[in-house]
């Protein structure tokens, strides 16, 4: 076993998903089981720490959670009936072994494992602050970052230096946290990333970033973490604090819109139902002429089936996606490349053939996979691509835990909606209207949305402060 | 590298896929990308053979193709511009490295490289003459006997034993091998496996299992390889025998209800539009009072398209597939498997909750995942639960190169329909009939179609000779 | 890749080798072949952080240095002209890729890494101390302690730093650390563990832990680093500092009789030379009438070679070493078992047959495997076995970085040396004496040498405070 | 599990051991420790084949045996009570696990495995010969011809068929072979290599290349397999055939002179005792004046003390061998190149400053080796260095199963002894003579060793005819 070699510096963004468990026989196993249901929310690395009532244990790897945890003897070894646990997808290159979470530390007070999904906005920061005193990094995660505030907290108590630590980090953040009497939820005050609360069979407790986690051991939902609340679950049961104070939410919409999967309930809203009522408020608004209803797959089939069934055209899978991509893949020499090959997604020509095409997909990036794709439907003989996307025009970065280019690479920063037709190719291009957008999640319009939610990426308005942007260049 | 123990016996069957490719730069590339376009033929090994006018090159492994031909330099070795590929699933335990295809041997006239999709239904039987009269057998595939009968022919050209080899076999199978001088493709006189013939897009030439291969490289198809003919590709161009004589063929109907990918196009027709005509049947046959009509994913799809479409009933994505399983994946402890967990399938309750549901999958095989799915369904919230299967009852294994459990283990073997429908637990239950069937392939009706297609798995009707099966028992 | 499971805490005794190069072209391949020459001070992991002027690059892994540096293009992203590298055994099973060094870190003027030879006597306490402070401890390795007292330091410049640092720890250690603009070399006080500085080809520098190291890369001695002394190499050349004052060495006596490579001049003795004149002083002192005289290879050799020179009874290679062990081994079965089976060592039994043999071995620790090498040589023919061994007795565990196991399983720290003669079954049993070890080593006797090494392993007079120790339990 | 690409043609020479056992509870660990003791005679790869009554079991990987052997859940897979098992060395760069012994086929009469030592000279001839009959290979080992000759045999039973086939081939060999019915050890007429009976402990037999196979399992030496002779091992006990009639021995000498251990007897001599009175001889028949007797290790260590015995000159280890070498290794740069970096020997340079020097080795093949350490010895400061050879001058290839360059690369075959002493820097440079070498293994002079061993690298008499050299070019 070998670690990659690499610069000893960067820092990645990440997008992740957290589970954690108190109470449970097989906790090691519930929470392995909600990492697959949650690997959506990153595919690059898996960890989990268990508590047995006197000692910690882990494993970590890197790849899918499936690979990563089917040993069976190495689950035996996961010993105890609490657990965290934590799937990661880091954009940069150099995915570490030691950049996976959940992050444990050697405390004076006993020990204590964190994982956390988002980002810290303030982390450069703190990280330099931290460093000028004495503080050791070793490794480029956010979670290092607030590990390092519980440290040096002058508070006596685990949960005292918590709430000092979560006082002092600003962005987007759902901490899973786990000692030896306790497992902590903590949701930031604006509640950007979910966090949900359940109850397992035999009267255990699970926290999960998603509903569907919950679904796969079958345990039950109880309610959402609120946001800015942590709560603290022993075998007494659960109790809550508000180390913020009282918060208002700006939930991420784009977890409706892409990143959640389809059959999950985020603060009480179906993701599924939500998407399937982007699509039909998409055909209200920029309804075309057409023949068929083609999503991307997977994340626009159900927008284009909202979009389908309200328009009354034919939705049809005229794009195929081909699954089983492997870890790796075919490095492609330069006349294979010229060739546009597609791996992932291929036409479904019978489908498409001599039919006005209205596409759906969920958002346009940096536009070279929409291009692509407009062309691969056009060769399959289609004689009119329209493109509908279930999200207004991407112009901004999200810093809050979601990965995307910077603002020069998104096609929507710099190019107006016809010029972004233009660019990719298509006859007609429409976004969902803000108005839209709001109404299917179930307000009047947008107005009515106001301030409750994030959608800095579609907006700018960011509601959380970007301490570090503004400040010096993140080294 | 160390190579699984395992006993030294035992026969597996096999589904796979083919490629060949001739006169194209980056042959071993545009191999692996159609290797890879096949890769729900078969996911556990995966090899290529290339000649480059001098030598033949290979490489093999375990795994997807994707990960198997993924290092630049290993790909850098494969030169040439003429090259055969396999995907292989073996249903026996141990995949084995020196099972993986396509295999090389050298002969007096030179090295020439096999691979097949199919099986042979006398296979045992001659590798028992084979053995007697003192060939050697070092692994356990069909294609090994294929290659001892072009070594032991007492013909003078390569392509003489070839034929004189194709008259000895019996079943089903599509061939492609590579000598120095030409690609040869040859389909069994019932044409009951798929074989495509395609030009790449610099005048070179490909075969492969389905037209989705031709797709991926932007190689344009020019016909099916015929049943019963043997093709012979050279820088002449394309020469075509018949070893045979005249055949009239059986094609596996199985290939249109389930194997083949959606997209591909196989005897002119499409997998997808065939699907979704036999939802539209299974429709008027078998309709249903419901709320919605939800497809088994990903197979289910298209026909529950065709049924919701033709019925009027909502379709709606009420399961939720998981596609990150991984290579291995969490061996479940006992409590852990007592929870029912389904790793691949979730159940998306806000779609099913309250609703009287239709499910529609391709086949009930076991019967064990369409009752833990139904099972999954309730527990969602539907209140009734209609099954309907876009194929007849599956009565009869498989003996042509689709992996099938033996007839005992056939649900509908030993269960009529109704005892199915308690079996998995469903309200109703409804399989497609044959006069439904081939009327969505463009029959008038069964009898229409009477003598065109293999549909064994249903009848009981096998047009190839079961040698092995009739004679002793094959070890 | 995946980590070990392991519990997340526990603190492993370690041997070490250490490199350090300055101002040479391919410095990361000097550094590796110096850590090969230096594998049997640790052959379960290695280690090598280079600066190549602007970043710092590393490469660690679990294994021979040949098996983790055989990669030529991971050998290129070593960068630099200076570099560090560290070879690595653990005692404890949990071998960890976050355990080999070396450590770097980020400070706020810049990045450093350290490694080291040795162990600190203090660790445990001072990392108490640090993780009341709020220090995070991601390791259990010393050199982290040694990190974060850099770290922490109030001190402005790194230099000031180190030297803060080192007046902190106690114990036996020889520390290489690389900064971007220079390279540090440090022994403890009393200089128990060895370091060496030699200039390599073309006007660079090199420390290692034994001249064997130089000779790889034929690089030229220097002088050793002194007990006590900092060096500190840049571009300039360079300078020493005295952290401690003035102190009196204190050097391992056991680096000469066992640990050491014979080809090493440690502290200008030649290892091979005093090896071969213990023998020859144990010949003097506990002659016996005997027939052949049989080394336990490897390490016995020399003294062999000695006790026969002076005695004049026949050298013999009656015992033959396999090295071929690999880095993991059958795991016996009960029956294998009980047939005794060595594999590191075999009797060559026509040496050995209807002789009297003296085994000459250098040391006795638990005993059991002097008892199975008695036993095969008495099974090959041997009429008397009498076993001399090149150290005193073998009474007290060592803290200053030799493994041994701890005082109660020491076979001398309980028996007489007739009852340990008794234990492993020889005609005679002797051990050299503290007078004439010493002679060995160019002094008149024991007193002559008196406070000039450190013997604790025989006498328990230990030269340094064991801070730990003498505390609380070591958690 | 990926198998390496490499060309599909290329015929490896190889050096190898074998082991047979019959009777035994744990015959496979009985196997796998006989390899371990037989690791020097082949280091990449090992297989063992079992039966346990029904069925045959098999193991094979890339490596040492300990590492191929190392989990106890795969060992308990090898089942039964009989076993073979195969060391190799190959010196083509691929070794591929499809080369791997022991070899194992299905026959019409049942399984049987193959594993051999030595090479056949008429292999090549035989190959085209059973190519053109229409036999498949799939390796490139000389097994895989003997095993198509025993299945194309027209006799009916195995044993007649193994008699059959040994007629037909030629060569150095050494054969064992287990049936479900008994376990069969062959050797070619001239016995060139050797082949061990021994008794294991409760009753079972044990077949090996050497004696110290049967050491390490504490198994009792019975007898050599005599040239020519087939011995047939079941319950019943052991018979004997002489399938060639009267045959006179030719044993390798070269197994006496540097490849089998030295702790082995073969053909009733001990390597060990043979090596040190080849020391004697040479010290009579080339002495000269110097201070110090240096081998070089390992296998010149005893031909070294022989000399020191003889010429009262002391013995000294003046060169060390790291025997840590790894699987891989650093590639090195150019620069490092040109240090003339040794990774496996390094000069112990007080016992070599100032001295006249004797390097005693077992041969001198291309002379490179040679002459990087008497460099070497003379760089640490040797005065004189003078060279002599535990073996006559090597001027001609081993075509019998020793690992040996072609004739022009041979140093001793273009140069006179004079021009090899000054290609590799020496004073001085003697080789045993034929009379010593043979008064060494007991005759009175070469004359009465006349046609008892075979000599062929040293004096080009081939004792067996080499087929295809003779004939056409090897392909």
């Amino acid at each position: 076993m070998t670690s990659t070699t690499r610069e000893t510096s960067g820092r990645p963004y990440e997008e992740c998903g957290v589970v954690g468990i108190w109470g449970a026989p097989d906790a090691a196993a519930l929470a392995a089981l909600g990492l697959h249901a949650l690997q959506h929310r990153g595919q690059e690395a898996a960890g989990i720490v268990t508590h047995d009532g006197e000692r910690f244990w882990q494993h970590k790897g890197l790849g899918l959670v499936g690979d990563v945890f089917s040993d069976a003897r190495m689950m035996g070894t996961l010993k105890g009936k609490s657990a965290i646990g934590h799937n990661r997808y880091a954009t940069t290159g150099g995915t570490l072994l030691r950049n996976v979470q959940p992050l444990y530390a050697d405390f004076e007070f006993g020990g204590l494992a964190v994982a956390h999904n988002g980002n810290l906005t303030n982390a450069a920061t703190l990280r330099r602050a931290l460093v000028k005193r004495g503080c050791l990094f070793q490794s480029t995660t956010d979670t290092e970052v607030f590990v390092h505030l519980i440290a040096i907290s002058l508070y006596a108590t685990v949960l005292e230096r918590l709430v000092d630590a979560a006082k002092q980090v600003k962005g987007a953040y759902s901490v899973v946290a786990l000692t030896p009497d306790f497992l902590i939820g903590l949701r930031d005050p604006l509640g950007v990333r979910p966090l949900i609360l359940g109850r397992v069979a035999d009267g255990g407790w699970m926290l999960a970033s998603e509903t569907c986690a919950l679904d796969i051991v079958g345990a039950e939902f109880v309610r959402n973490v609120e946001p800015g609340e942590m709560v603290i679950i022993d075998d007494e049961g659960i109790r809550s604090l508000r180390p913020f104070g009282k918060t208002s939410p700006r939930f991420c919409v784009f977890e409706y819109i892409y990143f959640a999967r389809p059959d999950s309930i985020l603060e009480d809203h179906s993701v599924y139902e939500a998407r399937k009522q982007i699509g039909v408020e998409l055909a209200r608004e920029s309804g075309v002429e057409a023949d068929v209803i083609v999503p991307v797959p997977d994340s626009g089939v159900p927008s284009a089936m909202g979009y389908a069934a309200e328009s009354g055209i034919p939705f049809e899978m005229g794009i195929i996606r081909n699954h089983y991509v492997g870890r790796t893949f075919i490095e492609p020499t330069d006349q294979i490349r010229n060739l546009g090959v597609r791996m992932k997604h291929s036409a479904n020509a019978p489908a498409l053939r001599g039919k006005r095409v209205v596409l759906v997909d969920d958002s346009i990036v940096r536009g070279t996979t929409s291009r692509k794709i407009v062309d691969m439907v056009r060769a399959a003989g289609a004689t009119e691509v329209h493109m509908r996307i279930s999200s207004p025009p991407t112009r901004h970065p999200c810093f809050y835990g979601i990965d995307t280019p910077e603002e020069s690479q998104l096609l929507a920063a710099t190019h107006s909606v016809a010029q972004m037709a233009e660019a990719i190719g298509v006859d007609s291009l429409a976004f969902i209207s803000f108005d839209g957008l709001y109404r299917a999640l179930g307000h009047d319009d947008r107005a009515d949305a106001e301030g409750r939610y994030c959608d800095a990426c579609f907006t700018g308005d960011y509601p959380i402060e970007l301490v570090d942007k503004e400040g010096h260049l993140v080294s």
